[in-house]
């Protein structure tokens, strides 16, 4: 009896329809970057605060990923910037038939940079491409200084790391250059910030990359 | 051509070795407790103020699971409790046959209250039952009043909910009524603790109600 790989086959179904994913947003040249993270770590606040940076400069767009509720989708949509919720219905990651379908839900001709929020999980949402140009994973202190040593795989696969709430850190036992061996042994590319999405600071670095990310990629189209 | 339903296989297999687990802790007369909780929300905290809190009066075991590393179970050895690690490889929550074989590495007859920490994860463990007596979520502070908005399934299923790191509310917002009313449309009856293993506070409640339910256990039995 021959094996059947049937993890294999849904892979590749993603993988292809995310290169649709890809082709449709290369068309519009849009800059589609995937926000992976726990749930609490900051996803949505980051994702508010650099809409508001970026306000009267770079069209940002949203699809929100949450296995249930419109809470995110909400508090973007009060922001002003267009925005599609999807709910997974349990499904512990997005993946790109969602985002497929999500997009056909979005003004593409209005949009330059696209921020599609994954699900609350530092493991599933890494084996799902998207059809992104790129990914970031926000970790957050309180989370602890360990994370990057037993979620590995999201560290080493990812394209710039976010530290949010860096104003918790008076009150926590968090070991800054601990964390950051930890992700440079995984990862000793990816850029780094150290942000407080409540207090507004370390955001600017974070910015700079957004526009050369969303420059690269209308030179590249 | 008749329908192939592999999920439900799977967790068929996984409740049938879920009930083998079950009826050896009967056997042993232990009570297990599955400890599930969002990376960084104080899980393996918990279970070390447990253990403190327990030393001389009941004999706790405990079975660390992780995608990888084995920091926690360093941490557990540390404090003098019989523990195995559990490398899931990549797997994003434990499942019945990973327990059973860590409990074949365990000393049964020198354990009465076994934690079963698993993957930081709010979404896939909750469809895995282990063979455990009882089910808690850890929430934490800093994660947002909304997580039990955004990820129902875990908080309606569990026997308890801890709601950890009490220390850090004067520095976030954090709306403790809107928390544990959402926690009451889901969950009614199940008993809550507000807690912070870092300053120990809240923890008397907590430990009363593992008291109670080794008793029951033990009653049972």
């Amino acid at each position: 009896m021959p094996t059947i790989p049937v993890v294999r086959d849904i892979l590749s179904a993603n993988e292809r329809l995310g290169e649709e994913n890809r082709k449709l947003l290369e068309r519009y040249h849009i800059c589609a970057v995937n926000v992976m993270a726990s749930p609490g770590a900051g996803k949505t606040s980051l994702i508010l605060r650099t809409v508001a940076a970026l306000k009267g400069r770079l069209r940002v767009g949203v699809i929100e990923g949450d296995i249930a509720s419109r809470v995110d989708a909400d508090r973007v949509a009060a922001a002003g910037a267009p925005v599609v919720q999807i709910n997974t219905g349990g499904t512990c990651h997005l993946d790109a038939p969602m985002v497929g379908a999500a997009l056909e839900q979005l003004p593409l001709a209005e949009i330059d940079l696209l921020f599609i929020e994954n699900v609350g999980n530092l493991i599933c949402p890494v084996e799902f491409g998207l059809g992104e140009a790129a990914r970031i994973v926000v970790s957050s202190i309180p989370e602890g200084d360990d994370k990057p040593y037993k979620y590995p795989g999201i560290f080493a696969a990812v394209d710039a790391i976010v530290l949010n709430k860096a104003d918790l850190a008076p009150y926590v036992a968090f070991d800054r250059p601990a964390f950051w061996q930890l992700v440079g042994g995984l990862n000793p590319t990816a850029p780094r910030f150290e942000v407080s999405c409540t207090t507004g600071e370390g955001l600017a670095p974070w910015i700079g990359w957004l526009d050369d990310l969303v420059a690269r990629v209308r030179g590249a189209a």
